[in-house]
Order: C-alpha cells, then structure tokens, then sequence
C-alpha cells in the first residue's frame, strides 16, 4: 500500500517568521475512494497571505482558523485518480480547499472543474483568489474613474500586480509601491504601471510627490506600515482606500500606529476593509468580468514556483520578506 | 449716526486656545440699505466647531478660510430693520451666513425667512448645521438599524445629541461618551441614551465594554483623540465609522496617532469622513426628515447662550473644554 505526505498544523503563530515547529509532517496510506467519493492527486498548490490569518485564531476573523491538528487549509488543483462519484471521473483536473496534502479525498463538496486550455498556474495566479480579491476591492469598493491616480502597495504580489493593470487598462494613472528594483522594473516595463517606488531604497514620500504630480484619488492598500503614511497624506479629497491586507503588520510584535483622522474630515476620505468570504456568492460575476482583461492580453501575472510539500512552510515566510517573484504555487 | 460692532479674522490660529489678538472688533457706522439691499439687525448668532476650520488655510479643506481682514464667518438669526427689496419687509425674521456683526447688508442672496411658531434657538440648534449634520452622518453613512449598538463621541453637543436621540429613536442601543457628569447624566436622564461615559473620570474601555456588551455596530466620531482608539476596538464585523469631527485633535500641536488598520480587514469595517458642504443640494429633505423627530418631541436639545458679540471670542474655546451646555449661541 502506498503513502503520501500531508501536513498538520499544530501550534499559533507568534509574531515573527513562520518556523517549522508550527507543523506536523505525516505520513500515511494513500486512502481508498469509498461510494459517491473520489480520490484527488494534488499537482499544484496555493501560497496566499490570507493563510497566516488562517492559522491565528481570532473570534473577529472572517473564516475559521484552522483547528490545530488539522491539515493546513489551501486551495489547489489535482487530478482524479479513483473516482466511485458520478461528476467526476479519472484524469478530471479539479480545484477546491484541498490543503496542504498529497492527496485528497472528498464527497464532490467543493470540488469544481478546471475548463481545458487553461494551465493550472493561470488558474491559481489569476482565475482564484487573487483575480477575485482584486476584482472586488477595485471595482467594488475602489470606484475607479479614468485619469483619476491609484497607488497599490505590495504592487508585485498576485493581488497589487492585478490591479494595477486592471486600473492602467482602464485609463487611471497607475503607482506601484514594491520592496526591490527588480519588481519595480517588472511593474513599469513588463506591466505598463506608470512608476514604481522601491520602499526598501527610495524616499518614499518624495518619490510619490514626484509620481503623482495631481494627488491620490486611490490606494489599495496590501501593506500598511510607513507606505500607508506617505500615501495617505497624498490622498484627494473624496479619495477612496481599500484595505485588503496589512501584510508588514501582520507579524509585527506591535502593529504600526494608523494615521490621524482629521483628513478623514477634510478631504471626506472613504476607508474600506474587505475580505473575499463575505462576496462569495459574486465569485462567479467577478471572474466573468475578469476574464476579457485576461484574454485580451491586458493582464499579465508571473508565478513563483516551489518544489514539493514541505516547501510550503518556509515559502509561507516570502509574503513578509517579499522574496517572492509572482504568485507562490507548490508544484506537488 | 449710529454705530456699530462686528469682528474681523487679522490672524490665524496656532495650537492651543483661541486668543483675543486673532481677532479685531471694529466699530463702524450702521450702514443704509440702498436700492435691491436689506439692512439686517443680527440677534442670534450660532457658534460652531466647524468655525476652528474656517479659520485655518488649509488648500484641501472642505470651504475656504475666511480671509485675513474680514468679517469671522458664522449662522445666524436677524430682523430686517430697513429694506429695498422686494422680497424682504421691515420686521421679517431671516437667517443666513452673517457673520460676526450686529449689523449685516444684503442684497438678498443667501438670506432666507424663518418660519412662524419657531424660536430662533431652536433653529439654530436643530435646523441649521447640527441637525443637517446629524442627519446626513447618521442615514447618509452610518445605515443605522434596529437593535444596532451606536456610540457617540461628544455627546453632549449639539450634533452628537441628535445623533443619539436619533438612533434612539429608531430602536437603537445607544451609549454616548462626554466630558463630565452633569453631562453624563443629561444625556442618560433627559436624552434617554442607555449609557454614558465620562472620558475624564472613568477607564474608557473597561466602562463601554460594560455598556455595549454586544460590540459596536456604528461609531459617530466627533472628538478622535483616546476615545477613538477605545470605540475602534470594540466595533463589531461591518461595523460603520462616521468622522464628523476631531475636536480633541485641531489644537493638538501634535495629532494623536490613528488604530493600526489590520482590524478594517478582519472585521471589514468602513470609516467614512464627510463634511456638509458637500451636500448643500440635500439640505430640504434632510432637514423634511429631522421635522418629523421634533415635532413628536423625540429630539431635545438645550442651548448655551453667551451674551453680547465679543464673547464669541472666548466662546469658541468651550469646544476644546467642553465647558458649554449644550448648543453654543450668542445673542446680540
């Protein structure tokens, strides 16, 4: 009987990086599909910030953490290799919750198809959560208007290098703020953003005075800390500020002071937090609007490619370090 | 020929209390309505905090500062003393944008009638800027509903009172944050708010988790400061932020610092700055609206009277001490 490798969770994270004692890695019998089930082999898997939310417990969170001792949760993509289910069957490509394991085995429940001619890194880097996530904070809450002025920080990441080529494609003047030259470079060059601030290097408040010459109408915030200071005092009045993470807080040991309100006021700001749970039921309406940008070549995406399971405890820590090149994707 | 008194703007303000030498009171002949003019004899005039504002040139503020050398901006309620125009008679009660001035010319623009069987300290503390404020914060961007927990800071002025009566009135569970006890116990006692807490004296946060044991579904923001950070923890998933004001914070020579925004994510929250002249078009509805809540005697209010044009100057300052009871007018 063969065995695969899956892995638990079993300790909270503490602010820092993510250490390998926070996981379980175990290994077991390949199970076998009993009647109405079918038997997944994971080929590719999902690295997404949203997962150290996951694995800190939080009564005000928006999903449940996971329970200690279970499979760390993940969204990815395999092939049906037993399948005693009536919707699927073997050599299927299939997408769900499936979490960081080798195989899964499932009741159809969360299961959907992958459409051929779509390769699993697209599906994963665009057509999941981070095409959904930036499909919603942008037009949902963003209210983007032609030759208005967007910043994103975290630009690079699978969700700030979407929108800010959904916003170029739709004629705003587009500012990425990025940890390192190379992305920068990406953004401009390969992506079309009219300029990028290196965080790490440049002076980030003269650098956006200089980039955005008529203020900030928007600011899709991925980071918080010092960037989320520099953009704020160059917000327009009626400017809008999506919040969709605050990855440089998020394992901060003291999260980083918030601006002062009286702008609130003065230029009558809009600030909107937002996660994908609460919108899940307009995932399909996202994609369908998403999916003219992709297939008229107006939205690129790169993907950070790691290798095997137990790649994805450290691969987790590149969301802080910014190490990673595109969208995180275990290949299994 | 009779003289009289108005007061210009000759400084601006610095952080701290608004002193006597920002101020000029000069004493001029009382002028004569020519052709198309009416000659208004100012009796009550409004003071409002929105006025620390006008005094301050600030490029992305909301109106524009009163200039150097002119009249100091404010509401009020006059009687028509002499006129050439066709629209206003000799003992006509009027009110308009008047300035710090017994005496007030005008051509007519901008004055308007005051309707019969209502008293000029009614309409400058519930139909004029308190109750269009209070109003349009309150349905216009805190979508307040039934069985909702609101919390308002400054209370026991003249916006926060009607904002909490309102809530109040609409089913609301309603917890105000004031300055001292007697206010405290107005708001609870005359108002019928559900609770209150006197920021001074008592522990902020351990006294409204008492108060609001069911989170905070809407925060109407009138002071910032350490309260803002008490409430802002306590806000429920969706909760809805309105920044009215920051009172606490204008004469700060260092404005307090704001929350870290990860909770806008977990807890998808929405902070909405706003000011009303952004909204001088929904003015008659709004104020058709509040009729409603008066008439039935759902909303009181009580005014603070000063006496005589000069003690406007000191008078502003009871918004930075809290030192006023209720709506601050001055009577001429």
């Amino acid at each position: 009987m063969s065995q695969y490798t899956k892995i638990n969770l079993v300790a909270r994270p503490k602010p820092g990086p993510i250490t390998p004692n926070l996981f379980d890695v175990v290994t077991e019998n390949v199970p076998v599909a009993g009647q109405g089930e079918v038997l997944v082999k994971q080929t590719h898997m999902s690295l997404d910030p949203a997962m150290i939310g996951w694995m800190s417990p939080d009564e005000e969170s928006y999903v449940p953490p996971v329970g200690l001792g279970e499979v760390m949760r993940s969204s990815g993509i395999g092939l049906v290799v037993e399948s005693r289910h009536p919707d699927f069957a073997v050599g299927d490509r299939v997408r769900g919750m499936m979490g960081w394991t080798e195989f899964y085995l499932s009741d159809g429940t969360g299961l959907s198809g992958v459409p051929d001619g779509v390769d699993e890194e697209t599906v994963l880097s665009i057509f999941a959560l981070p095409g959904i996530t930036a499909m919603k904070g942008l037009y949902g809450f963003g209210d983007p208007k032609a030759g208005e002025t967007l910043v994103v920080s975290g630009a690079a990441g699978s969700v700030g290098s979407l929108v800010g080529q959904l916003a170029k494609a739709d004629g705003l003047h587009v500012i990425g703020v990025a940890g390192d030259d190379e992305k920068c470079r990406w953004l401009v060059d390969d992506l079309g953003f009219d300029g990028a601030v290196n965080y790490k290097t440049e002076d980030v408040a003269a650098k956006l005075a200089e980039l955005t010459p008529k203020g900030v109408d928007i600011y899709f915030e991925n980071t918080g800390g010092a960037i989320q200071h520099a953009v704020f005092d160059r917000m327009n009045a009626h400017g809008r500020i999506v919040v969709c993470g605050m990855i440089s807080d998020y394992i901060a040991s003291e999260p980083s002071a918030g601006p002062n309100w009286i702008p609130m006021v003065k230029k009558r700001l809009t600030i909107r937090g937002f996660t994908v749970p609460d919108h899940y039921d307009e995932i399909p309406s996202l994609l369908e609007q998403l999916a003219p940008y992709v297939m008229s070549g107006k939205v690129k995406y790169r993907s950070h490619v790691l290798d095997g399971l137990e790649s994805a405890i450290d691969g987790l820590n590149l969301f802080f370090t910014g190490g990673n090149r595109g969208k995180l994707i275990v290949k299994l």
